[in-house]
């Protein structure tokens, strides 16, 4: 029965390398939908996504791809299926609003199979949508003890992403390695950038005149992992720094929502510290 | 010797295409330093931009490539050259002299070969950087033989694009006819349009918000042609409509030199009454 | 005892009028905590919004305002309450989802009375938040029948504003009339416009590299009521017109919540068919 | 005779001062054309801008402001005239360029005393304008001795204000003290910001999707004095961080150009380490 896929390959760059991946797919008589490829020169690798359809087996495809491609490759044949997250939240409501809002919408493009919170503040919003909310407070544990619960009830699940939709605390490296790659956060970003407490009231000292919100994957480096998407919001010197916090949070949530539909759909492929976008 | 080209192709879509066209590099052992293709699902068109190096003939390299693509198809081997344009202009030095100092400054990636204008009013501006400059006025005479006089000395000159750079007349079919995909003008846009005299003192009436500007390919239809760049720019109340004409002015040189550059580094193609660009 | 009002005042300019209106103020010895005036030159027209705090009887300082200011002023002394709102949509969830999460997060500034539709595409979503939802079809029925039913409803309610949150219906002009300068609707924009059926279609067709949204104030003319805030979403050919649409909206509810922001917090004068914001 | 002036006061805020100052404009029969203030309520301070026309004496006015005011009050009454500005370069051209076309267009609302650089690049530029250029190298000298020239060459002409037009050194406290709030600059930035040697570079690798330029007053803090206008330039992986530097060239000279508009006007404020912009 015909079928339809996606095609992930990022691997050391070689020549010939769309000739001879073309070529599987010519010679299978698989029709391509749509393809796009990208070689970063400076490292010198290879990515190229292809949405391919007709008469194939996964496997039998995976393993002919491998054999046209280095060594390195790390090739993926993805097919259409509902994709599932898992979301963090802490207190605040704008960044998991729009989320809920469009997965009620049927927009998303993934199924939430939880939200889970270090506070309770977001359970009445979260159950209006009859999606499972769990409430792990962190008070009196250490942030292992809190992290290993944590983990503990996120393994219960089965998901391709998980979502830090205002998630207030910082992640360890136990837990950002074991989802690679599959941890995305958004935060706010300023022109230039303020560290340390309060960046919204340092941002509001210096007089900014544009605010910005920044959707990344989660790394090691707090708030340093490749970046997907950004945007940034003008204002002026009328406002507060709560008001620049409030006009930040359309940011933020716009953003991340942005970012979500583009990891959901396969079209960013991690390279080194930066995002390869199609 | 080793030399490097950019190949363009517009086609009719066929399965295979990618295979084929990557087939002829790699048989010739050629380099791709750059690639994007994009079909048009809706008309069925491919789009294909190729940056090869290695050793080639470019008459050799067109001929293989027309038989594995369509019979319609549109292939381009264009080596790297200085590309030459010719300007047509009115009173206003902004656009102008946007591409005037991105000229003096050699990142403009092509010579003026003159200015044409129908006022005299920028010829000291122009005669600065040592460029030719004609004064071809309009006055007591039709618009035909204006345009005439127009076209007998832009034919003068050997150019890839004509520049409109704030000329303010309307061109005839004639002479859109006679230089094809070639003519570039920049336009002020708004959200909404608003048609007929003064626009910017209509966008002002009605209280826009945001005041944008459009760069296209000239086409019969007079600012309806396939465009390559837009941008906007904030405004407010506080603003009178002259204000609003100045500030459109920065969008309006901007957006031109950035659809200029696109063009000359033909990553434009037109499709329709739109454009794909690479 | 002590309080705060938002005073409003939009009049004939005339020579004094700061100094005037704000000796009334000082002579009471009320505290300014913020003051904005515009004139608008070209039509004479004087604009002023101060926010004062202090011992006062509104209906004295409207009183004593009045002789100061020209037989024309509209005067309002607004305290601090909050503001209620009717919402009327059809099928689109994003732009109500939106302002719907607002609410339920205590950010809004105003309780949504209820929501009415003539689809009940919505209803499961609106009662989600416990907020009155009400389904009146228009099926077999001309416009004005339907419309009567739907004032008799609206009139059930107090408010202060009716959005239309991507209510898809043409409103008479009977049903402007009776909600003047109440009434905020959203919808997309393009650079430039397409008027007409399916306008992302047609913007898509053209090949737009931007689209953006406006929210306005209902008047007769349809979608050219004077403008509250206006936003733009950067768009390329690799997009479908449904993904424009998808785009789109992300805009059309950024924008309208943040016009309602202004609206509910008395920051937007009418001037004509234009604003002035505060 | 009939005259215009702005009138620019800049105090500690104190209850009645809209009214005092607007009585003494009133009671001298003086037309407000214009009229902005703001108080910023963090800091007690607050900020006027009058535009106003009539039959005054400066030194009266100034001196009937001052018994209005607080003992702090920092009150300015500038009667229109054009300013006057010395801009230091480097090699770059686009931010000097910009500049020098507005002048040549008569838009610049001010004249160029002269352009001094530390390289002779831009001599042939600057040249084709008739403004005098200085070439002062800071080969086989201290900063210091660079600077005590550069002051000299500076200090023979009257000037406004000083621009930076990318001038690539940076200034000592001592060059700084002596102009201050007169010293304009504009820089690159970043979501997030990156410190060190060439951010592009940085940026790229970390492969932001937006890049921006920031202008600001130059103090003590390099890069880090009070914000006149920003903006960005969206941007993603397909660019080099060389196509991103390009890029950011487009927003560094517009975003100067706009700053240097706005302080000319007379529009900036310096509020500690923020600005008020009317």
């Amino acid at each position: 029965m015909e079928k339809r896929a996606r095609v992930l390959i990022d691997c050391e760059d070689a020549k010939g390398l769309v000739y001879k991946i073309s070529k599987v797919f010519y010679d299978r008589d698989l029709n391509i939908d749509n393809n796009r490829e990208f070689v970063d020169k400076e490292h010198g690798r290879f990515f190229m996504r292809t949405v391919v359809s007709g008469l194939f087996d996964v496997e039998e495809l995976l393993t002919e791809l491998k054999t046209v491609t280095p060594a390195d490759a790390h090739i993926r044949v993805i097919e259409p299926k509902d994709k599932k997250i898992v979301i963090l939240a802490t207190k605040e409501s704008h960044a998991l609003g729009d989320i809920l809002i469009r997965h009620a919408d049927g927009e998303l493009g993934a199924t939430i199979e939880c939200v889970i919170a270090n506070h309770d503040t977001l359970e009445t919003l979260v159950r209006r949508f009859d999606i499972p909310f769990f409430h792990v407070p962190a008070d009196n544990m250490s942030r292992e003890e809190h992290e290993s619960l944590m983990m503990k009830l996120v393994d219960e699940f089965e998901f391709d992403n998980i979502v830090l939709a205002k998630y207030m605390r910082i992640l360890t490296p136990a837990f950002v390695k074991a989802y690679p790659q599959q941890i995305i956060n958004i935060h706010h970003s300023f022109l230039p950038a303020f560290i340390g407490a309060n960046p919204y009231k340092q941002a509001f000292e210096r007089g900014v005149k544009i605010i910005g919100a920044t959707a990344h994957y989660v790394t090691d480096d707090l708030d340093e992992g490749p970046i997907i998407a950004q945007d940034v919001i003008p204002v002026n010197h009328r406002l507060t720094w709560r008001d620049m916090q409030r006009a930040g949070r359309d940011g933020e949530k716009i953003v991340l929502s942005r970012a979500l539909a583009l990891v959901l759909n396969d079209r960013v492929f991690v390279n080194g510290n930066k995002t390869v976008i199609f």
